[in-house]
């Protein structure tokens, strides 16, 4: 938690929040703070800046909350992404979030085991929970928007032509097209396949719908790190 | 296991080898081959080519064995890194791995807890597994070289200028510096801390052995993360 994110809720009065829970074990357990010392927060979707602490007790923390500058800037990138196994799927949430990514549509492909719908990791609660603990490692404020999209050729043939509309269309794909390009600074849709990739078919309906198969070299990756990889590749920090 | 990674001791005879446990498994669960059909295989630390099935029963399966090509080239690329936690050190060893890492240095740090030591993870034949899960993903052969070190300061003064000597030296830190380079196709030894960062005293001794504080911006991510981000910027296959 290099950032403790604040809820409109936490709010008592102007500028004075209360916290109790896991915010409020972590500010007693990682910084051993005292009252008057200044931490890093940010209200959920708005600025960031820093709350002083002005009661401290075993309860519950209130911070005189300052907000003084955005964000870090989202990345111009929606993700198209094969729902990863259940497994993968919390940590692939956390990275997707703490990278910038603002955007995602979790897909149905071929290769994505049915049972894979059924964990409870997909519940909203829990999605939302994952993002925050993404945007907390990232000391972001901005929650993705995800997307549960359980028939592919629906979703490719109806819904992705806007979705994608303007932006540049890529579909990393391990054996197809060229390398991946670097640094495009272009707002992009992204599809990803499962482990095993897209099936012929479904690379079909994607390069219909405008995709363009990218790859990065003999080497293939899992999901979690080509995920950072590609993002990386596409638009480096800078 | 995109590559099945043969040992020598598989081998029966010349270009003949006879498979059982995991691998058997993969190939009959996830494969549901036949006798003729052609895998790909690689021999640990040589070449890569196709195994021909010859025989397979529930016991065993035997491959005639053609190595025809290298593995992926190795990046020019030793990281230092400080030891992360248990649960996460598994996979970052897969992820280093599988991204073409081959020298790794697992370091200790002041934030590094005393009980991450103490984990079997770091076992030699846990670590070899874990690398044979990175290889068989990447579709590599060469196996990394795991060194582990306890102690900074004698690593730092004593080992690293001769490690690092003739590389790039970058320090990955969130808090100073400039951003990191992209694509810089130069020998490069980078080290990156653990949660929390490196302490002042363990980035000065760093920076007296010639390493250079880089960061990625704003946001601050996780050791498993970063690394596939880093990896790709400076090296970005092409």
């Amino acid at each position: 938690m290099n950032l403790i994110v604040l809820q409109e809720t936490d709010f008592i009065s102007a500028g004075l929040v209360r916290l109790s829970g896991r915010r409020l074990e972590y500010i007693i357990q990682v910084h051993r703070v005292e009252p008057g010392q200044r931490l890093r927060v940010g209200l959920l979707n708005g600025d960031i800046g820093f709350g002083t602490i002005t009661t401290l007790t075993d309860q519950c923390v209130e911070l005189k909350v300052e907000l003084q500058y955005p964000p870090p800037p989202a990345l111009p990138l929606t993700l198209v992404l094969a729902l990863p196994r259940p497994k993968m799927l919390k940590r692939v949430i956390q990275h997707v979030t703490a990278l910038g990514v603002k955007k995602l549509i979790l897909l149905n492909s071929y290769r994505v085991e049915k049972s894979y719908w059924q964990t409870p990791w997909l519940g909203r609660d829990k999605i939302h929970r994952q993002c925050l603990l993404g945007l907390e490692q990232a000391m972001d404020t901005r929650m993705p928007d995800i997307i549960l999209r359980k028939r592919f050729k629906p979703f490719v043939e109806d819904e992705l032509p806007e979705l994608a509309a303007g932006s540049r269309k890529l579909l990393a794909h391990p054996v197809a097209g060229e390398y991946c390009p670097i640094d495009i600074g272009e707002t992009t849709t992204l599809a990803i396949g499962p482990e095993g990739g897209f099936i012929p078919y479904e690379v079909e309906k994607l390069q219909e719908a405008g995709f363009h198969p990218v790859h990065l070299g003999p080497r293939i990756l899992k999901v979690e790190t080509v995920l950072p990889v590609l993002v990386s590749r596409l638009f480096p920090a800078r």
